[in-house]
Order: C-alpha cells, then sequence, then structure tokens
C-alpha cells in the first residue's frame, strides 16, 4: 500500500514525461495518495510536475497542491494560468488551505483567482482568512466545521449535521452553539451515535470544551492541543462567537517548523533550507553566522594580540587556546540549549529567572571543579610550567562559570524582551564564548607569571 | 476556561494541603484538566501531589496520570500501592496508557496489579502490548479499537458499534476487517452519518488504507502519520490482522521527543533533562561531553606544542587560533546539522550521497573563498607579517573544506550503520574540528615560513 520512491521510479517517469506519453505517466502515477505525487515533483522540474498535474483529476490535483512543500508550490503555482488554480480550489478544497494557496501569490494573481471562484460564500472566506497573520490561528484555521444550535433535539441536529458535513472533509467534533453563533461546548460523533435521537442538545454535550482567541500565537495553539491532547480546537473572536476550528494535522506542522527552526538557529542557518536546495541558496543561509563568527575571531586575535609578551615569553600558553574556547563554547551551549528548549515547551514552570540561574550557578560550580581539576592533575604530571599548569585549571574554572551563567541569561533577557531567544544558540554564543575565553585565559596566565614567574 | 500556573495558586494550594485540608484544596484544583493538574504536581513535593491523588475521583486520577511526564510518574507512582494503582487501571484506562504506566514498574509490582486487573480482556490486552518495544508502532498503540466486518449491512454495524465504542474513548473511524480478522479499510464516522442504514458496508468503505506493521520503528509512524495527515493509524500483524491503532496524540509526543532529542544532541546534553531538574541530575547530563571536548583539547594541546620552535619565532600565529577553531566548528555543525535534519524528517530525497557531498564541497569552495577573501584583505591591512596574512587565509580556506565534509559525510556513514546520526553533531564536531583546525592552521604557518620566512 505503501509507496517508496526510487531512482528507477523517477527515470522511468521522466522518461514516460519527455515522450508526452500520458498514458504511460498516470499508470505510474493514478493511484499513488496526493502526498507521494507530490513527494514526486520534488524531484522533477516544474514543466515536468506541470504536465503530470494536467493529466490528474482535479480532486487529486487540489489534493497534491496542499500536499506540496511550500517552496516548491510557490514556484509551481507560478506556472499556472489563474483560471486553473480557481478551478482546482472551487472544487471543494478546504478554505484554510485554499487561504494558504492563495496567500503565497502576488496580489493581482490573488484578485484574478477570486474573481474566478464564484460560491459568493467560499470566496469571502477565504477573503476573510487572508487576513489573518498565519502565525496565529486565524492563520491556522479554516471556516469549515459543523455547529449545532443548543436548544435544538438530536434528530435537529442529525439532520442540520448530514447537510452541513457535506462540505467538511473531516469531522471529529460537532460544535454546539447559542442564538448568537457563541460557543458553548462540543458534542462528539461517538456520543451522538450513542444517546437516543430525542435527547435535547443542552443535557448532552461536554460544556469543558477549550478553545483559542484568534489571535493566540501559532506556537500557543501547538502547545495547547499537544498538552490537551486535542485533534481539534475551536477558534473564537473577542466576544466568543465561533469563527473556525484547527485540525491536528496544521499543528504538527507548526510544530515540527518550530523544532526546525531552533535545530537550524542552533547551528547557524539563517533560513529555513534543505539538502536538496541549490549551493546558492544554501550558501546564503550559512554566510551571515559565518560573516558574524570570522569577526568574533578578529576580535579575539585584537585580545590574543594584546598578550604577545607573555606569547614570547612563554610559547606554550598557546597549547591551551583550543580547550579553553571550546569548553566555553560547550558549557554555554548546553545552558542556553535548556533555557530555550524549557521556553519553547513551556516547561520552565514558576522558578523565578534568579532562581534559574543560582541553580545553573551551581552546576558551573560542580562541573568547573570536577574539569579543572581533571586538568590540573594532567598537566601537574606533563607540563614543565607551574604557573601554565596553575593558570590554565583557574580559567577553565572560571570560563565555565562565565559562559554557564551567560549561556542562561541571554535567553532569559531576550525572552524578556519578546524576541525569539533561539537566536542566542549556536554561533552567537560560542563565539561570545571564545573572546571571553581568551580574555580570561591570557589575563590570568599574565598575572600569574607576574606573581609566581 | 484555560488556566495559569502561577507562584500565588502553588502557595496557597501548598498551604492548604499542608493543614490536610481536603475542602480547600479540591475547591483549587477539582475543576482543573487532567493536564493542567499534572502540571501542577511538577511543581509540587511527592507527598503533596500523593495527598492531592487520594482526593481525587477515580476518572480524574487516571487521566492526570496519563498526563504526568514520564519521570515524575514513575518517582509518583513509587509511592502508591499497588491495588490504587490497579484501581485506577481498570476504571477504563485506554490500554496503551495502562501498559505504559505498569511498563515503567517493577516486574514484582507488575504482577501485583496485573493480578488486581479482574477483567481478563483488559489484563491480557495490556500484557500483550508490555511485550512491544516502547519504540515501535505495537508500543504506540492502544487495543482498543471498533472494528466492522465487511459483509455487514449499517444498521447492523451501528449496533455493534455502540457495544464497542463505550470502551474506546475518541472514535474517528470505525475498522472494517474481513472473517479472519484481516483489514480489509475504513468507515469514517461522518460518512456513516450520511448513507442509507440499509446500505452495505462493502460499497460504502473507503479501501485505500494506511497502515503500519507492529514492529515499524515510532519514527517511521511519526512520518507516515504526518506526511499522509492522519489522525489514527491502524497497526497489523505481519499477516494483515488488524491488532490496534494508534492516535495522533501519542505521535505528537514522538515528533517532540525526537525532536528534543536531536536539540540536546546538538547541544552536548545526553540525557532528557529539562530546566528543573536537579543540580546533580543536570551536572550528569552534561558531563559526559565535556570530558570528551576536555580530551579534545588536550589533544589539540598536544598538537600545538609540536609547533612551540615556531610559535617562538612567531607568537603572532597563536592570535588566529580561535578563529580558526571557530570557523572549523561553525562550518562543521552547519553541513551536519541540514543532513541530521533531512534524515530526520525524511527529506534528503533519492540524491546519492556523493552527489551530496560533492554539492557540499561547491558550498564549501564558495563560502572557503569569499570568507579567505575577506581575512586576506582585512590582515593585508593590518598585520606586519606577510606569511601570517597568507597562511591564515589558505588554512581559513582548507578547514571550511575539510570541516565541510566531515560534517557531511560523518553522519551518512552512522546512518549507513543505523547509529543515530544526530551523534554527530555539537561536540563531536567541533571537537574533531578544533585538533584538525590547529593542526592545519600551523602546519600551514610552519611550511610558509619554512618557504618564505
Amino acid at each position: 500500500m505503501r509507496f517508496e520512491l526510487t531512482k528507477e521510479f523517477i527515470d522511468s517517469l521522466r522518461e514516460a514525461i519527455e515522450l508526452k506519453d500520458g498514458k504511460t505517466t498516470l499508470n505510474l502515477i493514478g493511484n499513488l495518495h496526493a502526498a507521494d505525487i507530490a513527494e514526486i515533483y520534488d524531484e522533477l522540474d516544474i514543466e515536468e510536475a506541470k504536465f503530470i498535474h494536467l493529466l490528474l483529476d482535479v480532486d487529486k490535483s487540489a489534493d497534491v497542491l496542499v500536499a506540496l512543500e511550500d517552496d516548491v508550490r510557490e514556484r509551481f503555482l507560478k506556472t499556472l494560468p489563474s483560471h486553473i488554480i480557481a478551478k482546482i480550489i472551487k472544487n471543494k478544497m478546504d478554505s484554510d488551505d485554499a487561504a494558504d494557496i492563495i496567500g503565497t501569490l502576488p496580489n493581482k494573481i490573488q484578485q484574478e483567482i477570486l474573481t474566478h471562484i464564484d460560491d459568493i460564500e467560499q470566496a469571502s472566506d477565504i477573503v476573510d482568512l487572508l487576513n489573518y497573520d498565519e502565525d496565529t490561528a486565524g492563520g491556522l484555521m479554516a471556516k469549515e466545521l459543523v455547529a449545532v444550535n443548543e436548544n435544538w433535539n438530536i434528530t435537529k441536529c442529525l439532520r442540520e449535521m448530514r447537510k452541513q458535513a457535506e462540505e467538511v472533509e473531516q469531522v471529529f467534533f460537532v460544535y454546539v452553539v447559542d442564538d448568537d453563533n457563541v460557543l458553548k461546548g462540543t458534542l462528539s460523533l461517538k456520543k451522538l451515535l450513542l444517546i437516543a435521537e430525542t435527547t435535547n442538545i443542552k443535557t448532552a454535550y461536554n460544556k469543558e470544551v477549550i478553545s483559542v482567541n484568534v489571535d493566540s500565537p501559532s506556537e500557543e495553539v501547538a502547545n495547547i492541543m499537544d498538552k490537551y491532547d486535542l485533534v481539534a480546537l475551536p477558534v473564537i473572536d473577542s466576544i466568543g462567537r465561533l469563527v473556525g476550528r484547527i485540525t491536528i494535522d496544521d499543528v504538527v506542522d507548526v510544530i515540527r517548523e518550530e523544532a526546525g527552526k531552533d535545530y537550524q538557529m542552533m547551528s547557524g542557518i539563517s533560513e529555513d533550507i534543505e539538502s536538496s536546495d541549490s549551493v546558492l541558496v544554501q550558501t546564503r543561509a550559512r554566510m551571515p553566522w559565518l560573516i558574524i563568527a570570522m569577526f568574533g575571531g578578529i576580535l579575539s586575535s585584537r585580545v590574543i594580540y594584546q598578550f604577545t609578551g607573555e606569547l614570547s615569553f612563554l610559547p606554550q600558553m598557546a597549547m591551551f587556546i583550543p580547550m579553553i574556547t571550546g569548553m566555553g563554547g560547550n558549557v554555554g551551549i548546553q545552558s542556553s540549549a535548556i533555557i530555550i528548549q524549557g521556553l519553547a515547551n513551556n516547561s520552565l514552570g514558576i522558578e523565578s529567572p534568579f532562581k534559574k540561574l543560582s541553580k545553573e550557578f551551581l552546576i558551573a560550580l560542580l562541573n568547573g571543579s570536577i574539569l579543572s581539576t581533571i586538568i590540573l592533575v594532567f598537566n601537574f604530571f606533563t607540563s614543565d610550567s607551574y604557573v601554565l599548569t596553575i593558570s590554565v585549571s583557574i580559567a577553565l574554572f572560571s570560563v565555565i562559570l562565565f559562559a554557564t551563567l551567560f549561556g542562561t541569561f541571554i535567553p532569559l533577557i531576550l525572552n524578556k524582551f519578546k524576541i525569539d531567544p533561539a537566536l542566542a544558540t549556536g554561533p552567537f554564543i560560542t563565539t561570545v564564548d571564545d573572546i571571553s575565553g581568551v580574555f580570561i585565559y591570557l589575563a590570568i596566565c599574565k598575572l600569574l607569571l607576574g606573581v609566581l614567574g
């Protein structure tokens, strides 16, 4: 049942496309799931993908369009005329998917497509959704849902549902509203199947409904759905009226994206890229942090320059520069990662920032003591310079303390000022720790050379 | 509707608990969602949490137990007698949650609890599930599901469903099986509501069902549910019989955990820890990579030691050590992160490893040329040693090439040998790049000093 993408498959598909052999092409891909076809487009040129797309029936071509990755879809849509896009959307595409697809296009094309959509309700749903920021509940929600009045009985409810449900692809819950469309609760389809037809909805529905406001950020939506194990979440406006619903599949994407963004941020990549992106796109995404790190390296070199005198006197001092900078970077990354992950998962609890810093201070003391003792013993037996042996241990201890506190403090501060704390990971932390590390190390060497040397 | 955890709330709760004031305690937490109560336990001592737990009705206490984080739950369960745990489980807890809860306990306690569960079917479901590895589909699935025979008509189907559905918490799909319990397809509740009661199931159900084998790894399960936008996924045994189903809420946890694990691995943290864990637990999780990095630092120092002669002659050589090691680390992390993320998301496409390496080589050439040119110009105007100026640029270029290829190659190799490629991130990559970086840099300095100096 499940499809595995192979090079052989793509080769024979390409061959069929090149021969403009629609029949063979359809034989190859006709029975595949839309998500698999979307994956295949990823491996083809736009023109090849377009050839396939125009062969598919409208239902399938809509599903494929929804399943495409954003960047591929954007490039792909540019090649399709507005009336074809409108035709695909008109055929029962969910409003949230339609808005996502239209939203990436230039304003002029958006207008053209909307004029082709003659179902006023569908067009106005899409226009409504286009107004919301894509990183909010409004940007994630679909307008399609099944809502019933709390004053109905089950028979009336089932009759109305049959009408409404035709438009809605996946129905997991029925939303219960009052006469003003204010959300009152939910009714599961399972419950509907289990209770008597004459029951009044008012006595049967679940009043403890969790909802989000249309302006809630999508990260909050993801956290709520994850925490309360929800598959669908109703969205209300500022006076409590039901305006849409968010399904878990859209939120899974948010969770993956958020996690991926933090991961790339930590690895010093400034745009969302993939291994399959072009060399130029990938170089552009990697360059900014590399340039910042290089200027950090220049600063480090100016710091070391100040100690050229001591380095001439005791060149072995250079030996431990990589250890000091490396350890500072590692310790700083560890501390910042724990804070940033806690902020992202909303799992920091109610500990105050001051308490967190104190705790990290204790961890740093413990780490610092253990590691600087190990290196002290090691250097005691291997190094011929007592000044260097003592300097390395004191410097390592100090650098671990500094890097830990810095790595904890910066993300907390950024978060306080509503800046994404994940900025303070990876290259930023390691670069600052490099510069401060060499300064601390060489200053301690110089001091001890003055006192003991 | 939604609850926000504050320090004031915890303080008044603690006060009530200390006074053994059950009424006030219940007033404070009685109406909260189980997931909120679980969050509150996180902030309390085990004994305080236990006091609350015994006040809750059995339904709620079961839900709270399921919502607790694994480590908190494990500590908490140790304080509860077996018959209480059995009582909580007996009260309609889903088999997958029951197996998760029992699975963390010592064998002896597991046996004790199971003897207290008198519903043979429930006990045997739990025992079945305990046999599966927790990182497989079998470890994620629940036994509770609604299955109907393909030969029934809708009336019979609805009657049987009413019987089965009472036990199943969330029903999204009905699974259609043949007489041997082999999975044939699915029927959505929506469809059931829309079609006539006399219809035969055989003509109504969706035959294109996506399923997983009970042994499939949980990462694969997550990728499938994400890719095909599924809320529930049936699990079959090796001859196609329906044995369970996985719901999306469990998979969201898998996705979060996988992403979190990769993030922590990259930041050099060896266990799954949180900011709220104790100082000792956190130190233990951070120490292994720090010790490895420190021995990497010692190796670097031995490499530099070999060049003490050159360093005495030109102490300014030390100035660029942090830049070389820092850039090597950054470039290496970027390359490995893209490969590791691609492997985790299954998004590497069908490009061969050789093609990926060639592409990274091109990116490295581009990055290396740009950055070494910038530093060449900078040093040309600021440094008084031509040897150093040229050495730094050649070394930076070489280190970027080496670190990029190494960062691409290692995760691909690890993955080939079925080792988690995320091991090759963070401290491992930066440490190797530090050692090789100083060697490349100082060797080039030495060579050029011999030729030009």
